[in-house]
């Protein structure tokens, strides 16, 4: 028996195509909403953390792109959630990366592996793409301290108090004395440089690449005893009582651990004490989510107990590894509380789709460190030793 | 011209050797006392860290044999000092090792390499050789507790107070409770498996391979829901609430420490804890001092940050780590002092050979603790990251 198709050959391209194209969005639909239900979420499901699916490219788009596509497909607005944290902590804490080892997403891994990305050239992308975005924009969002990196939540009741209280803590547990002089390495805003001048009578040299970060720091520590370098932390001279480093590990990158801590051993004086403050990760990576690397930190990366522990042998001896990353959730929600609170005045400014990758931003990340899959760091070290050992503050 | 010797060859020979063996010793002489001298010890010194030698053949001895000819000639009693454990923190933190690189002692490094000292079978040699010396001795250098391990210091006036205060530390940094189901890796003589049990109501199952130390730990927690196997940590088998290693990992070698972590992920339940108590090195190494290989822990070797760090990877969540490496430095002394003033006792047993060897390895080893050459850590890890958070204790 044969068969003869009733169409022309042309006619039969395009429809074999399309019926092609309409298998592959089905295959594309059935996995990843199975998935999604062995993480306990369901797609147009009912509970807050479910998902509602406007647009069926999504489907496609994520088996595809892995967590760039789900970041993307956000952004474009083809599915939503009432609970975007606990969507993100639901799949993290369900191992779904595990199950699913053979899905897309690894080529970052081979870049960074080729090419150092925080030269001190490449370094400067960060500062143009996130942190000169506008501090109208961070200041609705981060409040009165202006404090870009993780608050500490043990007593303090709300974002500024818990903020104050995650300076006091790097002060105390650095150790500060009238009159010393700290380096700090990558300074945000300042509000460190101006906390511990005013309230330890210390003198602080920082360093940043991030002109609106300097120009605001520079603004905000007038007639103390502070000078904000506009230059790379490699460029840091002269020896010092301590030295800090809150939030900038993250931009460093794992080529860059070693250099990060040559150069605070360079810059301190013996038993002095270096403090790293920083997001961190369970275990090793050389690249980071493609999706944050894209759209939020461009060359970004989280340390691994092992590369920080590579990086500061010979040099340093560990005194203390304080870890309250579940802190950074709160935080992160906090700020997303600023931020959609003060959109009605940013609007206008930053746009739709601004708003929804910012959301996506500060709430994702939270779910990751709800799930304990990333974690907050203050490492304390200290030049050949402290004498008679260090004792930790909490 | 022409030299004419008046001698015959044979005397020639003999007197050539003779004048060689003079002029080696006198090199060792000077080099052996400037090595010395830059550390700030005189040979002959008056003061109480510095060395009296007795018998020449010390300079060549440390010259060809390093810190294993150190310990050996002081055995042997080719020379002596007042004070011990000064005298080893001067020669530590004099930066002794990287100003004479050169120097031998290096072949462990390389046997250690090519061989898994700590199969076992191997593991053995030092239940024999170390922990069933006799417990005669050791009850009277430890003190009622039998505590082995570092004591924590923090509030304690006295050995025995500050041995019990480190095992509450312990039980509360694991967060005891009540019916929880302890496993003990490595248990020396049941101090911890009893306290635990006695004061936080806990069933313990602990695993070791002394035969004394197990005899000594069955018969000191009868009646107690305790249960102590002779057998290898890596035997362990089941589910427990918590996981505690204290001072096993000292003997578990580099290439074991993922084996360790397995076994304590294996048997941890979902957010479970697992505490490490551990002696540790400020870098990498693959060997241990020769002397101390050689005379008083077989096969031992001390982990490091990236060593631990690389072990607990893909596998915990570290909570928490915390250095009280100078509180190891008193719990020596007094280790000491209770072991010298005990010693008319244990004399005609043990012989003036051992109290030599035994004197050097506790004083020795509590200068390197002064001068923050070595740690003692106690890091915190949980299984899959416990939920909201870790709280240290201290």
């Amino acid at each position: 028996m044969e068969l003869h198709s009733p169409n022309t050959p042309d006619q039969n391209d395009k429809s074999q195509q399309s019926l092609t194209n309409i298998l592959i969005a089905d295959f594309a639909k059935q996995k990843i909403t199975r998935i999604f239900q062995e993480a306990g979420i369901t797609v147009q499901g009912k509970n807050d953390w479910d998902i509602q699916v406007h647009d069926e490219r999504f489907y496609n788009c994520v088996l595809m792109k892995w967590s760039l596509g789900f970041g993307e497909s956000y952004i474009d607005g083809w599915w939503d959630t009432k609970a975007l944290d606990q969507l993100i902590h639901k799949l993290y804490t369900s191992n779904i990366e595990n199950k699913n080892k053979n899905l897309p997403g690894k080529i970052d891994k081979y870049k960074a592996k080729l090419i150092n990305q925080q030269t001190k050239f490449r370094a400067q992308k960060v500062a143009h793409v996130h942190y000169d975005l506008g501090n109208d924009m961070y200041a609705k969002m981060l409040g009165d301290t202006m404090q870009y990196t993780c608050a500490y939540w043990k007593k303090a009741q709300t974002l500024d108090e818990a903020q104050l209280d995650k300076l006091d803590l790097i002060c105390k547990k650095l150790q500060l004395q009238k009159g010393e002089k700290i380096l700090e390495l990558g300074c945000g805003w300042g509000g460190f440089a101006k906390f511990a001048a005013e309230k330890y009578g210390v003198e602080v040299d920082a360093y940043n690449i991030s002109k609106e970060q300097v120009e605001f720091a520079r603004k905000r520590t007038t007639g103390l005893p502070v000078t904000i370098h506009l230059s790379d932390y490699r460029e840091a001279q002269g020896i010092y009582d301590k030295v800090a480093a809150i939030g900038l590990c993250e931009h460093v990158g794992y080529k860059n651990y070693p250099i990060l801590m040559q150069v605070a051993h360079r810059c301190l004086k013996k038993h002095g004490l270096f403090l790293l403050h920083s997001i961190a990760n369970n275990f090793s990576t050389t690249h980071c989510d493609p999706w944050f690397n894209k759209y939020i930190f461009p060359n970004g990366m989280l340390p691994s107990v092992k590369q920080l522990g590579e990086a500061m042998e010979n040099l340093f001896v560990m005194e203390d590894w304080h870890n309250f990353g579940p802190d950074y959730d709160k935080t992160l929600v906090a700020w997303y509380h600023n931020f959609d609170h003060g959109w009605p005045l940013l609007a206008e400014k930053y746009g739709e789709r601004f708003y929804r990758m910012w959301k996506f931003y500060l709430l994702s990340l939270a779910g990751a460190f709800r799930a304990r899959r990333i974690q907050l760091w203050q490492v304390v070290m200290s030049k050949d030793g402290m004498p008679g050992g260090y004792e930790s503050v909490r």
